[in-house]
């Protein structure tokens, strides 16, 4: 599996780029800014002890990559995906993480659409005809994917409306020990898991913790 | 703790009434019709193996309890509550379970208000002022509630704008065994709540199983 990041230097690329490479997939990240996307590598090849990711441009990551993640923060996630709307073939499936949350008074809120639009929804409808958005890890702690030590015991919910998209990336998240995958239906439940993202966020929040995260019992 | 159900016949009130009876809780079934909350009554009190369900008319039901769950299913309880809104006291708590569903086509699909609004929160409108409403237990599946001999083993997230009421309901909860109670703040996080108990069916459904619901890991 050839992994691509788009946007790939803060804690979200790093904690994705870790479990994908420490679970033997291929691993590249991209940065409108080469240099930063290559000081990101090496900080986790430093801690997977070996040269398992490699670093470029979003035009090189795109070229040489079949299921990208984009990890930029939720605002400026339609943008850079528009900016490489014409590097994206049909091969291609973006993987959306991003949660639309705002901090206010010390709380966690979502920061939705007025009409009750996902963010994954806003950032599919960048992409050309025939490239599928999957929305998927967004209920996921950062620094939990990030910290390798730990097993993540918890479950990552994908949706997608083209079936054979939201397929792949359930094998795909398959691959990291410690989590399983969920088939979560068409793009719209991307509504659902923002929530449920934010409201992980603000329980964290009111008992002071940072992992929060999600297993279904029952399945 | 005295607890109450109003619309006390169906399988998420008899699921309701069997843990908290079987924790100790004293458990009132309120109906339109006591004739069907005594024959639900009677049917617990079967399966618990001693009378410890009583049942009534809402009226009695109402004037016996401070913790009042309302069981109807999600389009009739505005107006359930409309009509004993009468009835009703400062000492009391309406808890809300309900889940704002539809199925089309073999699936689930959430039946909010236009507006994103919650189910809790149109119900809550309808207590007198000072009357305080909780959202809580839309996550756990009726079927899981009501077969006494399954441990639980998932969490319940308790919302609602009042928080000595939330905090009372977190701590009714807690007498459940195998669950968890924990707070999910104000009651607009029953928006979250509600999606979440709708995606669970729709996982069920996809899986061919019963019990999905939801643990935090992390907490």
């Amino acid at each position: 599996v050839h992994i691509g990041i788009l946007g790939g230097t803060g804690m979200e690329a790093r904690g994705l780029a870790l479990r994908f490479a420490a679970a033997g997939a291929s691993v590249f990240l991209g940065s409108r800014q080469s240099e930063r996307a290559s000081r990101a590598a090496d900080a986790c090849n430093k801690a997977l002890g070996g040269p398992l990711v490699r670093a470029g441009s979003n035009r090189e990551m795109l070229a040489s990559s079949g299921i990208v993640f984009i990890t930029v923060p939720y605002p400026q996630a339609a943008a850079a995906v528009d900016a490489c709307r014409w590097l994206f073939r049909p091969h291609h499936i973006l993987v959306d993480v991003t949660v639309p949350v705002i901090f206010r008074e010390g709380h966690a809120e979502l920061a939705a659409a007025e009409d009750g639009t996902s963010n994954a929804e806003i950032v599919a409808r960048c992409l050309p005809d025939g490239v599928p958005l999957v929305a998927a890890f967004k209920t996921i702690p950062a620094a939990i994917l990030a910290d390798l030590e730990l097993p993540l015991n918890c479950d990552v919910i994908v949706s997608g409306d083209v079936a054979a998209a939201r397929q792949k990336v359930i094998e795909t998240a398959g691959l990291i020990s410690s989590l399983r995958a969920l088939d979560g239906g068409p793009l719209r439940t991307a509504r659902t898991l923002e929530r449920m993202a934010v409201l992980a966020i603000e329980l964290n929040l009111r008992y002071k913790k940072k992992g929060a995260r999600y297993r279904i019992e029952g399945l």
